[in-house]
């Protein structure tokens, strides 16, 4: 059924984010340059990472925006003393022109012109300082070959200059680490380290060096809580060949429960002692396997210190951790199911509120919608935390893909607006995450075709058979098809892998344009979420999650993971296929199945209205 | 419609093809060895590749298959004193086998196990002689990283030690060189080495080395005779940033009118000037560029002995002659039209061909189809040769994607037995290429089933939009999924570029899995080519010609070249959507209305009969 269009105008963009004052901004920057000159020091590189390259960092790891006042999660600036270059990818580029003004900045495309270019292209003799642990060996390869083209030279700094001039730094998280039971992992320690060991020995290798703390949470059994969203504990691990590890991990973290709970042959260590105890037990000779992308460059050069032989590969722990085994993959079943009652409870309760809030003359806001989804979820049972900060965004609002809603600026969720809900949650037994558009009626000229082209283009992937071998860029093109029919496309990945429990993005696994030598294998969890953005007007996106299963033949088919209700009053029935709506009967047919008797009257009837 | 299926037994294999006996080669490998040990080698690397890389080379240059009996496209040896250590693909694997017997013979995976591998875990002080008109820097480079870890060494043979012990070597082949008139190429010279001169200023070069053939006749806008099938010239060639070109040929091989063509900034140089003059003419500091992958290490040698500076990038003239120009594709839509004449007239005189030869008793051959084939191109206007050697395939052959008819052994074509024909023509205005798959009534059991998933695939692929930035391997699978929907597959690629009135298989663009990092774009000609092969059963492919054309809206689109009947009884037409349906109506209704009024009559009735 065809809805008549119009495009509003009514609905209210945020006042840019308050920025820190370039006044402010400006005195930390001189401080900064005056003890990198009391360092003998000519520029300071300070990425976004912390010593963990994780998406979520904690406040006490915020240098970046400490001294530039730049809040993306990803980036990189050089200080020099004559200013601050900031590199940022095309998401910030706006952003970092707001949040980084005056004289001292100059901006650049992180990928396009990165800092290492910009090293190239400096003068010989220029000295610069960076901080080991915050540099990861690929990057720091990088600047070394630029260097060695301007004539520049790095240097080290194990006391990072920006925490000396950090008056009120805070403190390094503490947060209270639990163990994780056999009945959620599926999988003991020990095993997990048996086929840690087998790898080491293909390689020739004796030890594993693991700084990525979800791998950790992984191959322990624990969950932490030192960031947002994302249950990991920042600690460092030592792994021999042999079976011995030794996690190196702040003591007020762990309680006796959970010290209890680890195998005899995991011994603790404070996190400070990990990079002397690396330079004491790995000798000269011996082989370790350092992941070049994820390890701070402290590690190898801690171990080219010593004489050791460094494999450098992505960690064997995120390979293994990636293919979800029967336990995980259940628990991932089970909170979807969770999940999915909230997600259908949400949807009905939204798209009756809308209207009335609206007429009422106090409508809805977007951050009333998100506490909404998120009071749904904490009524379900092993409900945790969200597992990111959630994108609830009305009209157009949606056509920024990293939008968050601001607590001092209440935007409107209107009819004629459609909305867009991007959320998903930590429970005992997995994390989940999804998208969905809504409509109250009137909507954009446009929408409807967009709309059923993003639709068609998620049916597109779900559906897909593929042989082993294939790998996420291979696939990517299946997704974005029925959109590029209509000369339409959208500028992000088409699916992230998701953590069991665990972060919401995680690698390395992937289905995106980008080459990504990754075999998709069974056991994997991805999600896949095709959109369209059109600025200034709408934003839309589906998103389920899905788990790669082997099939009789051999083939490997995606599984879906996520039960939450598609609306069909956006879909333009005519430009279906016969298999489009099909799948989509079956799915609400599955849904009413699977959570039918937990919904609410309302709830199931929303759900047995749609096609 | 469907038909009863049975799968016959009575289609003839090919006994293997007659071999090398061993005595003899034996004894040239004696021969071999002593030269080595005369030089003071321990071994020799022996490549398949003449001096310009390309896929069909002259008698002069089967070095490889002189020395071992191997007379696959694609290939390596490593001679020793012990034996010698045979490198092929996939595809050669069992050929390699039955061609090179015999106790000397070792068999290795050409990418798996390479013969770099080989070399890395060899005896330290080994002595590995090579040519360096025969090795590309990029195996150079793999090699030298090998004995850098073996501790062996590599030294440059100027005198090929297989020449030596070749007595009845084929001279160096000295075909023809003809001009090709503006009215086909489209281009003058001088606008082509201007694009050239402005892209070697981008990157500060002076010099150009050039030493692929088709790049070179597609700049002097000449075409050869050296090898079969592609019109080209093995020749070198030196442009200088400012526009003179020294052309390094050999005299014989240009007349009079040829000379006058060129333009006054060409000079003529015989082939052997060719190092020498590099050495002479590019200055120390100066920077010039070459192809890593395609020129011989011998250039890169010379260039580093004069202290010149190398940029290793794909060659500019190969990304600038597979973006063709408006003339050069008005060529391929011409030379397709009498290719399509040549097809249909060849289909419709098949199929009514094998029944009554059968029935004879006198059955038509494999040889006997694809000498009619080249007999319907020999009466079209401007045909010169074939572009290839055709695949002419009957039942079980078919399967093998590489088959080539014996002329001793003469392979039936009989109903119940599906055949393939993959074929092209070299024609005044360009180059052809298409393979069709055609039955006489009774099929294997399966066979429809399939045919009608590769026409899907073909179909899927055929009718894409994609934005600018899509690259081969994001759209391969787009053609393979109506295949992997049945849990099928091919192992080859989807589609190749092709030449100008140049090679048929051209790089750089490729559809494939295999990671290709070059944009398709406007102007490129490329092979759609899925199939799917039953090993001792069946082979089924389609295949036409598209150029890369940019719609309205700023996508690109695949534009059709080939106009071959597409035949439809083996379909399964409930299984196709009425898209396919349209499609293929219209597909025979264009190809009518192109070509309808140059068919004999039956040819036309038999298109006419088609859906």
């Amino acid at each position: 059924m065809k809805w008549p269009v119009t495009t509003p105008k009514d609905c209210p963009m945020l006042d840019p984010l308050p920025v820190a004052s370039s006044a402010r901004t400006s005195q930390k920057i001189a401080a900064f340059q005056s003890e990198l000159t009391r360092r003998g020091l000519d520029a300071f590189i300070v990425p976004r990472f912390d010593a963990h390259q994780g998406e979520y960092i904690a406040p006490h790891d915020q240098r970046l925006h400490f001294l530039t006042g730049f809040s993306g999660s990803a980036g990189m600036a050089i200080v020099t003393h004559g200013g601050i270059a900031m590199f940022v990818d095309g998401r910030y580029s706006v952003q970092v022109q707001n949040e980084c003004t005056g004289p001292l900045f100059t901006y650049h495309h992180l990928f396009e012109t990165p800092p290492d270019t910009h090293v190239a292209e400096g003068r010989a003799g220029v000295k610069i300082g960076f901080d080991p642990m915050l540099i990861p060996p690929a990057w720091y390869d990088r600047f070394l070959q630029a260097c060695a083209k301007s004539g520049a030279e790095m240097l080290p700094q194990t006391n990072n200059p920006v925490n000396v001039i950090w008056a009120d730094q805070p403190a390094a998280p503490t947060g209270k680490i639990s163990s994780f039971p056999l009945q959620f992992s599926g999988c003991k320690t020990q095993d997990k380290l048996a086929a840690l060991s087998a790898e080491l020995r293909t390689h020739e290798a004796q030890w594993h060096v693991e700084t990525q703390p979800d791998n950790i949470a992984w191959l322990l059994n624990i969950r932490g809580s030192d960031v947002a969203f994302n249950p990991i504990a920042n600690s460092f691990l030592l792994a021999h060949v042999d079976g011995a590890v030794q996690w190196f991990v702040a003591p007020e973290k762990l309680d006796e429960a959970v010290r209890d709970s680890l195998p005899d042959c995991v011994s603790l260590w404070p996190d400070a002692a990990f990079l002397p105890t690396l330079s004491q037990q790995v000798r000269s000779g011996q082989t370790a396997m350092i992941d070049p992308d994820f390890s701070p460059i402290a590690v190898r050069l801690a171990l080219a210190g010593v004489a050791a032989q460094v494999i450098q590969r992505p960690s064997v722990l995120t390979r293994q951790k990636a293919q979800k085994n029967a336990t995980e993959i259940e628990g991932m079943r089970a909170c979807h199911l969770e999940d999915g009652v909230a997600w259908t409870e949400f949807s009905a309760w939204l798209l009756t509120t809308v209207p009335m809030r609206a007429t009422s003359g106090a409508p809805l806001t977007e951050r009333e919608a998100e506490q909404k989804m998120r009071a749904f979820r904490a009524a379900q049972p092993g409900f945790l935390d969200d597992s990111f900060n959630p994108i609830s965004a009305a009209g157009r609002n949606a056509a920024m893909c990293h939008y968050a809603t601001d607590p001092d600026n209440a935007v409107p969720v209107l009819p004629g607006h459609p909305y867009l809900l991007d959320s998903g949650g930590q429970y005992e037994t997995g994390t989940t995450d999804a998208t969905r558009s809504f409509s109250f009626g009137l909507r954009p000229t446009g929408y409807d075709r967009a709309y059923t082209a993003v639709f068609k283009a998620f049916h597109a992937l779900a559906t897909l058979r593929f042989p082993k071998g294939t790998q996420g860029h291979h696939i990517d093109a299946i997704c974005r098809r029925p959109l590029w029919d209509l000369g339409l496309d959208y500028d992000h990945g088409t699916g992230h892998g998701v953590g069991h429990r665990l972060s919401v993005h995680e690698h390395p696994q992937r289905i995106g344009k980008a080459h990504n030598p990754v075999d998709l294998m069974p056991g994997m969890v991805l999600s896949i979420e095709p959109g369209h953005y059109v600025a200034q007007h709408y934003g839309i996106r589906i998103e389920n999650l899905f788990v790669v299963v082997e099939a009789e033949d051999g083939f490997y088919e995606f599984q879906n993971l996520t039960w939450a209700p598609i609306q069909t009053e956006m879909l333009l029935l005519d430009d279906l296929s016969p298999a489009e709506r099909q799948w989509l009967a079956s799915y609400h047919a599955a849904l009413i199945k699977q959570i039918g008797p937990r919904l609410s009257a309302p709830a199931l009837a929303f759900v047995k209205a749609l096609i």
